[in-house]
């Protein structure tokens, strides 16, 4: 099974439709409650997904639907349109506009279809398995990385580590040039572009991830969980982003240092 | 000595500057070079300085410049423009469009007059010691905030604190519902705009603070060092910002705890 236009199209219209209802809750009063983790969700959304699977249950009835706040339906097509409203949402009410709305299309475990989209600053990479990623509809591509110790990298917290992670990730940290923090997924959109050379997190889940690989790797880079195994709909959620697939190795390398 | 609408008008004239120097770089080949300190600066920091000082020397020849990037040139007036060209270089290099230009007005050692401006985004707080910061031309204002433990924290990183600092953070981290990371000097305007509660720092220099009192008090909130004393040229770079000034107590004494 591939990816067809008309999927492509309903991500488009899935993008807009989050958007649309995202907008009005930015720096404005959004309704904050806090999820059963202690993680922040907000009326945005809740209605940017609400919105999205809406349009996937009248497109597409046979697909399953994943979506971090409404959870599972199930599908009998082999497809699963993996949805993550405001990926960021911490970023989202502090008004900074580089959160993003995550939507994935998962064909037999494997996240073929991706999208990130900034509904405030209309940015948005569409990647699709085997086919060049785009940036606002024109080509992004990674950038070529000589030498790791140039490297930039980006993680969005390292609170989000476990001890064993926190000292992995501090390994590599030490062997680049200089790290940024926040950015969620608007760091793996970065890296697309060529602006960040790798991304390094840990604990995601599904929907946190499975737009961001086809992005990435239609646009050059390459993506694997931290053993260098390909991600999928079982991956733990240990995440590694590089535009240049010729560092992945010294990168797992670094993140192979657990510690004791 | 107060601030005149000519200083004002020269500040609106300085941001301007700096982000018609900027904005050619950005996402493209700005030309990164790491200074003694290690921090990285570019061609856009420089020529964005190399701009503003310029229309300060032709402006007010004896007024003080003091740039982050070409230094100090003495001035006889008591008046210094105090500028750092990008706040956030990391996050500019980056292709983030949340860093900043920082412009200040210190009049007797005294953060005056302060304008952060975003020049991707166009977004511009402007603030003058007793009177009303102003974003994009209209007034901001800070939030309440009635418990610390609905608090939205945020920091750039929690690498620029030493090991008594981090430990101070960590007890205000445990403190706040929410803490992000990354974002610099617009971490502040997002505390004018009523969008953060507090912002807590260490290691600024007075380029990196200057510009931020008057936006943040102006707008209603409170910036102060960590002992809650004003932040003047001759602070040390131990920096709070709260949106809301009943909070400041709480915020002091949780950053009080710099362990054992």
């Amino acid at each position: 099974m591939r990816v067809t236009d008309t999927d492509l199209a309903l991500a488009a219209a899935l993008a807009d439709a989050a958007g649309a209802a995202i907008r009005p809750y930015y720096r404005a009063d959004y309704g904050l409650e806090a999820k059963d983790d202690a993680s922040p969700v907000t009326l945005a959304d809740r209605a940017a997904e609400a919105a999205m699977r809406s349009l996937i249950e009248r497109a597409f009835p046979a697909d399953a639907i994943i979506g971090e706040e409404y959870g599972v339906k199930e599908g009998t097509s082999g497809r699963a349109w993996v949805l993550d409203p405001i990926d960021g949402t911490r970023a989202f009410i502090s008004g900074r506009p580089i959160f993003g709305t995550l939507i994935a299309l998962v064909i037999e475990g494997w996240p073929m279809m991706g999208v990130i989209d900034q509904p405030i600053l209309r940015e948005r990479w569409t990647g699709v398995m085997g086919k060049p990623t785009l940036f606002n509809g024109k080509p992004a591509a990674t950038r070529r990385c000589a030498d790791l110790g140039k490297a930039l990298l980006a993680t969005t917290s390292p609170a989000l580590f476990d001890d064993s992670q926190l000292h992995a990730f501090e390994h590599l940290d030490g062997a680049v040039m200089s790290t940024v923090l926040g950015g969620d997924c608007y760091n793996y959109g970065c890296v697309a572009s060529g602006w960040l050379d790798v991304v390094v997190e840990a604990q995601l889940k599904l929907h946190d991830f499975a737009a961001l690989v086809p992005v990435v790797e239609g646009a050059g880079g390459r993506m694997c969980d931290w053993q260098g195994d390909p991600l999928t709909a079982d991956s733990v959620g240990e995440v590694v982003a590089a535009g240049d697939p010729a560092r992945i190795e010294e990168i797992l390398e670094a993140l192979a240092c657990r510690g004791h």
